[in-house]
């Protein structure tokens, strides 16, 4: 089975242009098949203030309304999208910038809760691994924005980490696909100050030990379990870990790898 | 040979939300392979003015510069592009959005010029048809935004007009190429004033001679030349007319058609 590298990039590594370009040059790097999938970072929300577009909250959680998704489209699907492709062509890497609505690649619905209207929020349904398998045979390498779509001409904002799980899903029948999460931490800690405490290796075993005893709590957590689903829907391996040393990550020398029992 | 028809719609169409879709509806109904280009409209222009950047001017002309250039990514490459691609799906039509980047599908450089310096304002170098061909082969209908790159990491600001005639040459030794330019007014006029005056047929001879009379002038000529010069690169027809009437234009009840001699 042939590899393929899915790594997801985090809003602080957007946001800083010298760290983005270090980081796609080892992007770039990456021998054989992989794709890009990346959120928005700060840039969304500076256009919003400028545009004095106010973030509307309902019961404490952020709402997608219609001018915050325009602001989404443009600064994912446009801005930051187009940028990140064009930089990785001009490194040498055949890049192809997607939306979900770009060739019917991430289909989704607008979420449903029973008493939040999130707004232009979706939920995944479908990846569409052919086009994505079509594009990778062709050594293209996606890269996809946070934004879905609902199949009826509606567009959605739509978690960035999410979608990188749903491809690696999507993807595994096809490929020992390893999913990255290339963040600002150096994976997951045994203490959440201390940068040199990052745990090697986690299974279902070791992370149900850490949770008892606190050391994974909080935000880690729904992170962790998306990593333990990928790993259940046949994903090979996740790895969690610092953009800037995503060359070790992907070499098993950096980050925390999300194991198979 | 298979048809191709490459349709590049303006600005006036994607600034009224009712005719976008109708037109989207009609390229929809187009069978066989097709290929949309896309400009902008007033939606960049109205976006500068939120954020108040100012259009810059030398020597009379408008210049691209870096902010201005932002804006045209975003709303060309991403709010415009997405949508047009999210509402053709939902019309069943498989799109796919691309910027010059993506794919290195436009290859371009910054305008030289003597005397001006147009800032991100690209020329096109090289179109690569083998993508397209690929997409198209597979029933998906690329759709294409008025942003190229320079293959060096920097986008640049395109005229849609050229992207679909460059497109158009490119593709003209795989397919019997139609080009359209869906535009607001009934064709080539002989009386500009009145729109029931639309040329049906126009070769090298009739040009002339209607150039010689005056009753074509202005802008008129730069774009019929062009499309001259689409036919003596191997395309098939040029067809200029009304968006609203895109099917009368592809089966040759509108619009002018600039043929061969």
């Amino acid at each position: 089975m042939d590899k393929l590298i899915i790594v997801k990039i985090g809003g602080n590594v957007i946001d800083d242009d010298e760290k983005c370009m270090d980081f796609l040059k080892s992007f770039r790097a990456i021998e054989g098949k992989k794709i890009l999938v990346h959120g928005g970072g700060k840039l969304a929300t500076s256009l919003a203030e400028k545009l004095s577009v106010q973030q509307q909250l309902v019961e404490g959680r952020r709402i997608t309304d219609a001018e915050t998704l325009k602001i989404i489209t443009m600064v994912y699907g446009g801005l930051i999208n187009k940028n990140i492709v064009a930089q990785l062509q001009a490194f040498g890497c055949n890049a192809i910038g997607l939306s979900g609505a770009d060739g019917n690649v991430i289909q989704a619905h607008k979420r449903v809760h029973a008493s939040i209207d999130y707004g232009f929020v979706g939920d995944v349904d479908a990846v569409n691994a052919s086009l994505l398998n079509n594009l990778l045979q062709q050594n293209i390498t996606p890269v996809l924005c946070a934004v879905s779509h609902d199949g009826k001409g509606q567009l959605l904002n739509t978690n960035a980490d999410t979608i990188a799980e749903e491809t690696a899903k999507a993807l595994a029948p096809f490929y020992a696909v390893d999913l990255l999460y290339a963040f600002e931490k150096a994976g997951v800690l045994q203490n959440a100050n201390d940068e040199s405490t990052a745990i090697s290796e986690l299974n279902t075993q070791s992370y149900a030990h850490l949770k008892a005893n606190g050391a994974i709590f909080a935000g880690m957590i729904p992170k962790l379990d998306n990593a333990f689903n990928a790993l259940r829907a046949g994903v090979h391996k996740v790895i969690i870990g610092k953009a800037e040393t995503l060359t070790d990550l992907i070499n098993g020398t950096s980050g925390t790898s999300i194991v198979h029992d």
